[in-house]
């Protein structure tokens, strides 16, 4: 999944950090399609981006404007971005951390192996 | 890699998100000991995670009490997180965003099955 393309910060983010135990993959698997259905239907969403190991260990970053849209996200399957019963089935561990993104900088090498620079703190972020 | 014990908010986080080029394994792998290493040595470090999958997409979240914590690790080794040379030849994708972390929560199920829960905004950020 690539790095979303996202405004200038300060904007939103949740981390979602969690260790997957191995039950029920086909629930996961569509509790978690809806969580990105939902997300994108959702005034305020910017992005989202996920990163799974073999071993269960994952993180997914959602991107809003401001907390209250994530709040809102939230709010709308009225338990949780993921229902409590659920997950405490699909996880050992899981972690949730609401945070405000202040700087931000992002590099990339396009398909004609080019530079892209996006800096939207030019000089504060990377490099110091 | 375990979710790190961390203080109660806020704090701030480095969101390191990175697509890997396949190259230089070896000199890679180094220089990530060195940067946990020197991170871990640096005053106001609280934790480090990071999840690689199999295809070298990756997220590396280091965890910091502030953002001036951040700016001297950073401007320890010269250059920024890696050096930019460096840097250039092991990715195809870097995005560093540096967040402020206003409400957490973690839950985990301990070694003998009990349920544990770290919650630092109760009822404010999950459950909803």
């Amino acid at each position: 999944m690539r790095h979303p393309a996202l405004p200038r910060p300060p904007y939103h983010v949740a981390i979602l950090r969690y260790r997957r135990n191995g039950e029920d993959a086909a629930g996961y698997d569509d509790a978690l399609r809806d969580m990105v259905e939902m997300a994108q239907l959702q005034p305020g969403f910017l992005g989202m981006e996920s990163v799974d190991d073999a071993s269960g260990d994952g993180v997914t970053l959602s991107y809003w404007t401001d907390e209250a849209s994530i709040r809102a996200w939230r709010a709308q399957d009225g338990q949780g971005v993921i229902r409590e019963k659920d997950r405490r089935g699909w996880y050992t561990e899981y972690a949730l951390q609401i945070a405000r993104v202040e700087r931000a900088y992002a590099w990339s090498r396009d398909a004609a192996g080019d530079e892209v620079d996006d800096v939207d703190a030019p000089g504060a972020v990377f490099p110091v």
